[in-house]
């Protein structure tokens, strides 16, 4: 059997209790009759699904005797034992996507098809023969029902910063062996004269190292979101549940936008060859963009954390403590207390603004000002009388800002955290400084919510040319240690790997002091930009040379099309002068 | 003759004077030699060539008795009668690109191969048979070089406006009658409950309304843009063409950048729908988006407008007047002018923030800021003896800032004149809110430069809910009123689209007051979500079944792979209950 998971539909997807898929359970053959009542009903988007699945979990309204019971599950077969689909089902693809090419993913409309009652997926709840709704007697805790779904939501965080990660091997690298304008514009006597890799240039080098940053960032916050479910010892002990899916949904949603926003900046640091196919980064964004909308879209997993940042804040104002991501929110058990008050002092030094202690406590300001603020303006709205959906709403800008300021600052928390636990001195200076960078970045690319003064953003834009400055030399390095093909393979260098460090010098001032250096392949890039041995002219001309189009030469059609709008008897001459044109 | 243009090199792009393509002269034949001595001067991305031309014009550096003269262009036949590539010339494509698939663009790589001396474009120069290089006496304009390329890059910045404007189309016609959510999420007793169109939803109606008022800024703009160009009389009269072609540097840089972002943001506002290529949206940032990196870099092009920045600012501190798009310069011909007395004053009330005056007042002060600071810190660097590109490259990230903020403040302020110049009182009403979402979404979206305190933020997202709210109404008609396709054809409507006014009722509260509603078709816009009728499930279904995938069923491949994975006796049961399992 190869079985899917049928749940979203043409007109539903993230509001799941609205699904159109309809259960009634006919009594007499004791069997339920799925059906798609209109078209907005037809499964969509369902991997798997459309040419290969035998089998479908179907989720559909249950409705026994004209009542509702909500949302079930029931167990479908698709095809018979010759693939071909069932009676009353019709599957197919969805049709070309932007990318994911090599995912089937289908469509399913359900014409009255039968299942008997048992396929019902049971364990919380059963349908009698009779038709009647039973609980099941077993205690459940129904937190379990999204287990699966925040997990998943970990894996998308975690894989964020994977795909970025490639994406920046790719631009970093790229960008040392790409040399382009004269190292002296004004005074070149030849056009052979020196010329700079790119990466010396300071915006492509700010923009590098943001994206670089925000790769170790993700990567880090991923590794905390998955190690809360290894906390997690059985199904049966879930309270700390509801707070990591409120984290989950909220960091799903900004670095999933922020990953596939990353990746296509990057591919425009690779210039105009980052258009290729063959650079390897060109589809990074489009392929991996339709995870910032499946499984949640993004703005409503932003709206979902901002549920809990104001169950928090009500906590926090009702003197009850906040810890975790949100402690930040304990000041505000203290009824009294005046925000404008708490806010850190301005940086006194370069230094202070490069450290992270300090921008994280401006982190955590911005935070609680955002969280705050909006708090404040739902309650108003609620004492005038507005409706919850309403005032939500009204307010859901702000409250997306104050969950985007949550999450950047827990994942700079997260990011300071791990650098400080680095035992080896570079290799913890490197780290510590690229999460400065992580945190200026978020500043000087960010409306701040009007918290940061102009002569501290003069300051901080000053920090920044400073700590990309001192990071320069470990450019190549530190994505090398993304150990690309290297999630799981060991450091150790092949045979093969060996010969391409002799090449690799042309990365320049690589330097190799950092603990985390590896020794990575070209496997998975599969990027002629991104060449571990820096070689990236030949490979942009030998993937040339393998494009389909050069496989027949001239082109097919040229009889046909392209030859009757020729002046033959002029093409004939060739590369000459005409006699009477000789001048 | 099928002739193209081939200057860019595998190598070489941004820094034309660096080609690395020859042109050796050789007097005893009167021929030039072109020669590509490495990889990275094979000519690449050149449109047309790889399969199509016959003939190319070669940018080359010409080189007389060892002498260099820097690049010129050689007429050069590629190809023979039969087709075929003359003897030392390579050809072909240069592989798959992201997007653009229709175009054939090419490489060139040459070996020795001569062309006759006559071969070099010669209005300004020509060699002699002897091999003297000769000026031409004929009184010639330098500026008029580069006319052709501002004039295409205005072109760009016109085009940046248009197909942002087929995205927003798509994105607020299905945004109107895309359903999800419901009315009520507290107390929905039906899953059949009715569902708000996703506008209601006030990031969503944000997103919308800050593109859609984005392509109404840059189509203004653009036609400023090509304006410019209907002023100059001859190419004998070119004294502004420098300053039109830094402005259409900046603006070509932005535009470029900033409609491929609201492009892809628009289609994440459909959704997970958007990824499907039926949607009409999918590919459109990255069929577009070459045109950010092509035709000069944006970052380069920013650099670019950022050199006449500075030059107005040195004109201004000097005395001289600084007219047109720098006019807010003009307070610093006072050498003791105290810029921070010049902040506006904070809007006193919603009508204020709300208001493009006020707005653009902001936008200026925020320019003059911008371009003064970093102005002051160059003339440290320069007079502590810093090199000038050693000074501009570590300026370079403010340099690019301030160009974002002269250029978005210059786009308003157009905006703001032609939305004043409308007669009809409706639509210049509409105009001019639309106007004012510009202003306020680039400063909420924006790093601010500190000018832009917490409460004065505060104010300006009430004025955003308030100026989306109020054009709510209208928003289908400000869609429609792109008239796609409609750039060239006229605004009545035929017997079709009649037919389909009569569906287009789908669209909630449209509101058909504004004098610029027109009547648009689906044949430019080829989109299931964008459909003018509203349709789009009917659309969606009906290009899925169009699918390739779906031509077979089972899919080819189905014996040779998956069958034998399969429990064939299991699957034959079908959607039955075996007697042993029933309950």
């Amino acid at each position: 059997m190869i079985g899917v998971y049928a749940q979203t539909e043409l007109g539903h997807g993230s509001n799941v209790r609205g699904l159109n898929t309809t259960a009634h359970y006919d009594k007499a053959t004791q069997e339920f009759v799925l059906h798609s009542p209109s078209l907005q009903a037809i499964k969509w988007w369902v991997s798997g699904l459309g040419k290969v699945a035998t089998h479908a979990l179907v989720y559909a309204q249950l409705i026994l005797d004209g009542k509702e019971h909500g949302v079930h599950i029931f167990m479908t077969q698709l095809r018979d034992e010759h693939h071909r689909p069932l009676p009353g089902i019709e599957v197919g693809d969805v049709g070309p996507k932007l990318g994911d090419h090599a995912n089937d993913t289908g469509f399913l409309r359900l014409d009255h098809v039968r299942v008997p009652r048992e396929h019902m997926l049971s364990r919380w709840q059963h349908v009698t023969a009779d038709g009647e709704y039973v609980k099941s007697e077993r205690k459940t805790n129904p937190k379990v029902h999204y287990a699966t779904m925040v997990f998943a939501r970990g894996g998308m965080i975690k894989g964020a910063g994977g795909f970025l990660a490639r994406s920046v091997t790719i631009a970093m690298r790229y960008s040392c062996v790409r040399h382009q304008g004269f190292v002296n514009t004004k005074d070149t006597p030849s056009y052979t004269a020196p010329e700079l890799p790119v990466i010396e240039y300071r915006v492509q080098r700010y923009r590098l190292f943001k994206q670089l940053a925000l790769a170790y960032a993700i990567r880090f916050i991923g590794n905390w979101m998955l190690s809360q479910f290894a906390n997690i010892d059985s199904l049966e002990d879930l309270s700390s549940l509801p707070e990591i899916a409120a984290t989950a949904a909220g960091l799903k949603g900004l670095t999933t936008f922020l990953a596939a926003q990353g990746m296509e900046d990057l591919r425009k640091c690779c210039g105009g060859h980052g258009y290729l196919m063959a650079s390897g980064v060109a589809a990074h964004a489009v392929d991996y963009v339709w995870q910032t909308t499946a499984e949640g879209d993004y703005i409503v997993m932003m709206l979902q954390c901002a549920r809990f940042l104001m169950k928090s804040l009500r906590a926090a104002k009702a003197g009850k403590p906040t810890p975790g991501p949100c402690s930040y929110l304990t000041v505000l058990q203290n009824p009294a207390v005046d925000l404008a008050a708490l806010a850190p002092k301005p940086a006194a030094s370069l230094e202070q603004a490069c450290d992270p202690t300090h921008l994280l406590a401006l982190y955590k300001y911005r935070s609680l000002v955002a969280v705050a603020s909006v708090g404040d303006e739902l309650d108003k709205k609620f004492a005038a009388g507005v409706s919850f959906d309403e005032a939500w709403n009204d307010c859901a800008l702000e409250l997306v800002n104050a969950v985007r300021a949550h999450c950047l600052g827990f994942m700079l928390e997260m990011f300071h955290q791990e650098a400080q636990a680095i035992e080896d001195l570079p290799c913890r200076t490197a780290c510590t400084k690229l999460c400065a960078v992580y945190a200026i970045s978020n500043i000087l690319d960010d409306q701040w919510d009007g918290l940061i003064s102009h002569s501290q953003l003069h300051l901080l834009r000053l920090a920044m040319r400073k700590l990309t400055d001192d990071l320069r030399p470990d450019a190549v390095t530190l994505v090398d240690a993304f150990d690309i093909p290297g999630m799981n393979t060991t450091s150790h260098p092949t045979t093969h790997d060996i010969s391409l460090t002799i090449s690799h010098s042309r990365y320049l001032t690589h330097d190799i002091s950092l603990t985390h250096l590896v020794y990575a392949t070209d496997r998975v890039l599969q990027s002629a930009l991104g060449r571990y041995d820096g070689n990236v002219y030949e490979a942009l001309y030998e993937a040339a040379l393998k494009s389909e189009l050069n496989r027949t030469d001239p082109f097919e059609g040229y009889n046909e099309y392209l030859r009757r709008f020729l002046d033959l008897d002029m093409i004939r001459a060739g590369n000459v002068v005409l006699p009477e044109a000789r001048l």
